[in-house]
Parts: structure tokens; sequence; C-alpha cells
């Protein structure tokens, strides 16, 4: 923070604010996006220059080089940052829709009308990107914003925020609607804020958002981790089988969407587990882990049972043999994180069972765990992915930042009148 | 709980079959729903006879004669629950409602589906007809139900629980796909069930809300207090605000939705302001509280700013003078519980910016806020009021207990392809 303010105070005006924030129209929001892109795009110079300032330190530090690719923001990263940009500015204004119209009686309205949330926390990783997406999101969707990047990028995120928070303010957001808290002890600060902050979104390892989860009374959005499925059935398409596990493995391994366990019908030809393997270790060198059946097929490190709630994160995946559809259900449903599972067949019946019964976020056919993305979507970008049941599920865009109220327009309608017979009700969608 | 297994073990079988209950057809919700109501019919004098029990013990406890009323269960309750069944049976499915279906890309087709939540506890006063509406509720969603209700009616509440469950299951429900438990002690046991329970939705006093929601890892949906405001605006029409208020205080009292302060324009012409309070005194026999400043005009028990956050659930009211609808809508954002807020004025702006600004799940003009009920909003029933801002906020019915899941249909579709170039999104909604 830039200040001598403390983040409990910070929060506190900006709740106060942030019905300035929410009233903003579709216009001013829309333009504030317009001007971030401008300014992103004049000052490139001065963002590289802190990036590389970042970058050196990482170097120094020995940062791993697949991580040292996300640090780095440069010419690419801000053209994909800024058609993001034009891309919400392109969606429709997710707040102030009516979403459903109802007369109570004659002259006594109903309205059900989307509105911000108000007033959001987001931890996420050190990614400078991903600092400009959530802001990008939340000035659409009118909410005010605490963000707390990866410690990484520290001088990329400062110049970024400020230029983002400063056209925001010059196109008539109120002062305070967004803050950036950058030190770590900050982060316990804004979990005690649950006056002020209606829902943290915390991104990164599995025991950073446990941590998060049980150590805030503020509603958390997010997913600890992803232990991701797919199962092969006996109506499989080898071929596609092969293609789709190889992708789902080894096309991002660090990301939450990637398949972390295999599950096979244990009435699939053995020469066909034997060319998925083949082809995961050959063209993936991936390390195959399964049980004692497995191992009797293919070649495997032994694994327990208890051992398949691995997220691995890694090239090993975990391999198992099931009694078909049923098996595969059960065990994902126990074994899962209710992120993302897919089941590979040719059998439109058995593809909807498994749809059905999968209770994940997303249950797909024929197609690899990593299309589990708010971009991949269509929904121009994503705050994160929700493995919780209540409110968002899955990918979590612009709708998942807005709320409802109920507005109920009357002339004079008194309760009383109702519950002694008085006046009836007379209800009809409008 | 009629047998010997623990609340732990039971919610874990229950969630393991909840996805057996989630995938049974509206078709057999809807005849559930029916058997349920013949079955309640056809044992009335069963139930009369429990509840007979339970008004006894109430009596010989002493207990009030406004809370006995709501313990009772006589033929016209029986008539009103059976009602509320029919209505529930006539509502449209709320699951498996395609919510969108978009094209990804040719043969990448995303849909998100309503799907019920899975296991629901809910915890609530003694009030027979409760549980009657909360496991329709339950059967006509989809989900799994463990229900806790009030203790003055345990005779009444395992008569009906055991015809509804039993006619659950005659109707292909799966066993133990509702439960009951009865002692105190096994609420701390369901707030530990993080692993099987998706939602917890308490009915009580604000302490007990309280307790529950700072005692749970489970996400818990519903509101701790109602601390509703009435704003008197300098264009209000004064009959209309002296029906309104009154009906607002003292139609039921120990309702959420009653309003325990009244917010004056300070420019509202002082006599008004007299025959507004005359009205609460004479014909309401409320007691008035407020401010030095009320005091000068009407006289008030004097009290202090920081008693505005008193829910007083009883015959009493807080008056204060602002200065028009902004510290009106300020005063609620402040106090307030975001619950549901009413503005008395013909003027349609102010009315609007009252509706825009405060941040309640409802905002009304010119009418009471006692109709904040999912039965006078035509939602057939509620399971109760939500005044989080995460998931259901309001009157929380049917919908409120469903969530959505993903389902993407490909034929062999992997991310590489699209991260390579090789591929490209073709986004159409279908």
């Amino acid at each position: 923070m830039d200040n001598m303010k403390s983040v409990k105070e910070l929060t506190r005006i900006m709740k106060a604010d942030s019905f300035k924030m929410a009233s903003l129209s579709a216009d001013v929001r829309n333009k504030i996006l317009a001007r971030v892109k401008e300014v992103l795009i004049a000052n490139a110079s001065k963002i590289f220059e802190a990036n590389a300032m970042d970058m050196d330190k990482a170097a120094s530090d020995g940062i791993a080089q697949s991580v040292m690719k996300r640090l780095k923001f440069d010419e690419h990263k801000l053209e994909d940052v800024t058609k993001g940009i034009d891309q919400l500015i392109s969606l429709p204004d997710p707040i102030g829709k009516t979403i459903f119209k109802r007369q109570l009686d004659t002259g006594l309205i109903l309205e059900r009308v989307s509105c911000p949330i108000g007033v959001i926390g987001i931890i996420f990783e050190a990614r400078p990107d991903a600092l400009v997406q959530i802001s990008s999101l939340c000035i659409k969707s009118g909410n005010c914003a605490v963000l707390k990047g990866g410690k990484e990028t520290t001088n990329t995120n400062k110049v970024l925020f400020e230029l983002i928070y400063g056209a925001a303010v010059e196109c008539g957001a109120p002062e305070g609607c967004m803050i950036q808290v950058t030190a770590h002890n900050e982060i316990d600060e804004l979990l005690e804020c649950n006056k002020s902050v209606d829902l943290i979104i915390p991104r990164g390892s599995n025991q950073f958002v446990q941590y998060i989860m049980n150590n805030t009374k503020i509603p958390v959005m997010g997913h600890a981790d992803g232990i991701c499925h797919t199962y092969i059935d006996k109506d499989a398409d080898i071929e596609k089988a092969c293609n789709i596990i190889l992708d789902a493995k080894t096309q991002y391994t660090a990301a939450c969407n990637a398949t972390e366990t295999l599950l096979v019908d244990r009435s699939l030809d053995k020469e066909a587990l034997k060319k998925i393997a083949k082809n995961l270790e050959e063209k993936g060198h991936v390390k195959l882990r399964g049980t004692k059946e497995v191992n009797d097929i293919v070649s495997v490190e032994l694994m327990n049972e208890d051992e398949f709630n691995t997220e691995y994160l890694d090239l090993v995946i975990s391999i198992k043999l099931v009694d078909g559809v049923d098996e595969a259900i059960s065990h994902i449903n126990t074994y899962g994180s209710h992120h993302t599972d897919a089941i590979i067949t040719e059998n439109a019946k058995t593809a909807e069972k498994f749809m059905e019964l999968v209770d994940s976020a997303g249950v797909y056919q024929n197609c690899s765990t990593r299309f589990a993305d708010g971009f991949r979507y269509g929904f121009g970008a994503e705050v994160g992915i929700s493995t919780s049941k209540i409110h968002a599920r899955g990918p979590v865009g612009l709708e998942g930042l807005t709320t409802y109220k109920y507005k109920l327009r009357g002339s004079g309608q008194i309760v009383g009148d109702y519950a002694s017979g008085k006046a009836n009700f007379n209800f009809k969608d409008l």
C-alpha cells in the first residue's frame, strides 16, 4: 500500500464508497476500460522496464525457467491483455439486468435486478497479466477490488496498478475503489475485514487456499485442489483417447485442470491400454503409477488406493482399472476435487450417465480437461475457478462477480390486508 | 435419529447416495410430493394427536400464547401445507434446465445445466408446517436433507418426518435421502460434516445463527438479524406512510422482516411526523424510541446513535431524522442488516436512488417490509431468507437449492491445438 492507512481502514472507506462504484453507468465503466487500454499502451516501456527489474531479481534468485515465463510481461502479453480488454468492453453489461419481473398484485411489482457484489479481495499468483485481467473484470462488473499479487512481480504490479487505478479515477470511479496490498502480513489483515469485504478469491497452491478458507469469516470462492480425471470407457475411440489424455496430462502440468488420474474400463482390450501408456511415456515423458492390476499389463510404479487423491502438478499420472462407468463415477466422486472430469466414449448413453452423476463443476465427453478455463468457455476472462457448489461454479467470469437485489414497487400495500383476506395475491410474470 | 449410526456416518452414506436422489426424474419427484400430500391427509388424526402431546407439554411448560400458535398443527395448517405441496408440484422443474448452450468450436459444445446442490442441512424453529415445507422443497429440487426442528414439536415432527420419508422411499427415492436429527448435540456433529454436507441453512435467533456461522466450514445460507428500515421521504403520501409503517412494525413483530427503525426526512412537515407517531402509538401500541431531535417534536424514550443496530422483535421502534434520501441510504447501509428496507415517497427519482444505493436483499417503494417472504414473492415456499450476497439473496425458494454444472461435449479436441494456433475458437451461442 502506498499510504499509512491500515487495510481495515482502507476497506472500510472502500465499502462506504462501493455504492458509488456500483452506480457508475455501463458507459462510464466501458470508458474506464478503454482508457486503461490506452494508458497501458502509452506506458508500455515503463511497464517493460519494471518487469525487467522483476525478471533480473527472479533470475538472480534462481527461479525456475517455467515460472520465469509466467512473470514476464512483454509486447506479446500486453497485446493479449489489451485484446482481453476489448473483449470485455464488447460484452453485455452484467449489471442492472432485470432477471425477472412479476406482478404480485395489481400495482405491486417485484423485480430481480443484477448488481455488483461490492468489495472483492483477490489474492493471486505472480502473473502481471492476471492483475490486468482481474481489475478489468472488477471494473466491468462495478466492484471495488483489493488486489494482492505474487511478490515476484512487485515492480511490474506497482506500475500496472497505478496506471489502471489512475485511469479509473480519471474517468469517474470513486477514489479508493481499488487498492493494492503488497506485504504478506496484510493478507491476514484482509481476512479479518469481514465487515467490509464481501468475497475473497484466492488463487494459488492447495495449501495456501486451504489456509485462506480456514482463516476468514468472509465467503471464499475458488478451489484448493484440482484432482481431475479422465476415464476411458470400453466404447472409447482409442486414437482420441491417446491424444486427449496426452494433452490433458502434459499440455500444462502446473494447471489445476490437468488430469491427475487415468481410469480405464477393465473390459477394455489390454492392447489399447498398452498403446495409451506407451503414448504417455514416449510422447509425454510421463511417469506412470498404478495399481498391481495395471502393473500386470504395463509396467508402472506401484501405488496404494489411498494415494488416488494426489495432485501431482507434474509429469506423473495415477492409473486404475474400474468396472465400467459406475465404478468410474464413484471413484471420481470419492477421490476427486469436483473440478473437471472427462469420459472418453463413443456411447452417448454411457456419456450421459457419467455427465449426470459425476459431481463436478465440469463434466466432459471426448475432450481434454484442460478446456476448463474462462477464456476457453468464452467468458472473456476469469477471476478463478470455483469448486464450491454455492454461488458460482467452474470458471468464474463477470457473472460470478454479481449478485442481485429484489426491488418491490407498491402503492401503499400492507401485509395485514393479505393476511386477513381483505386482499389477495394475483401473481403474474411480466 | 432412529438408529445407532452417527450423524457423520449417516451423512456420509447420504452423500454417496445423493447422486441417485439427484437423478430422479421430475416425474418421480412430483409423484413423491403427491404421495406426501396423500399420506398427510390420510394420517391427519395421527398427526393431530402427536401435536396435542406437544401442545400439552408446551402449556405445562408455560410457553407464551404467541409461541403456542406456531407450535400448533391443526386442520387449518394441514390445508395450508397441502396447498403448498400442490403449488410446488405445479412449478416448473428447477433441475436439468439448460441455462445456456454455446459452441466453442465446431463439434465442441458447452452447456450449463442446473442440478441439485446435494446434501443440505436445515435447522429450523419449532413449527411443524416448516418441516413439511422444507422437506417438500428439497424433494422437488432433488436434494437430500438433514432436518433438525425445534424441540418443542418433537412428537409432531417425528410423525410428519416418518410419513414424508416413507412416501419418498415408497415412490423411488433412495433410502437415507432424508434424516431427522433430534438431539441438540447432534447439531455440533452436523457442523463437522463438511465432507458430506454441502450447505447449512439455519433459522432462528441472531445468536443461534451467528453460532452456526462461526462454527462450521460448511457454507451457511441465511440471516443472523433483520434490522429493516422504513424511510419516510419529504415527498411521501402521509396516509400511505401511516398505514405502511404500522403494518411493517406491528403485523408480526417477531418476524425478521418487521421494520425496526423509522427514518424520517428532516424537511418533512412536523405535523406529519406527529400523525405517524400517534398512529403507531394508538393503533399499534408501539413504544417509540428516538433521538433528542425527535423528542423535540413527539415524546419518545431517548436513545443513543449506537443503539440503531437494535433488532427489537417487539412493539418498539427506533426513530431518527435524516437529511433526505442520501443520509437515509448511508444510515441503512451502516446500521442495517442488508435484509429489506423501504422508502415511502411519491417521487420516482428519489425512489430510484434509494433502491439503487441501499445495499439490501430487498429494496421497496411504498409498501411494507413484511412482504419479504418466499410465498409472497410467488416462490411457492421458502427455506429461509438470505442476507448473504453470495449464492441466493432474499427469500430462497427452489432456485436457491440448485447449482449448475458445465457439460462439454467434444469429438477429440485437445487444448494443445488451440494453444499452438492449429485450431481456433469459434464461439457461437446456440
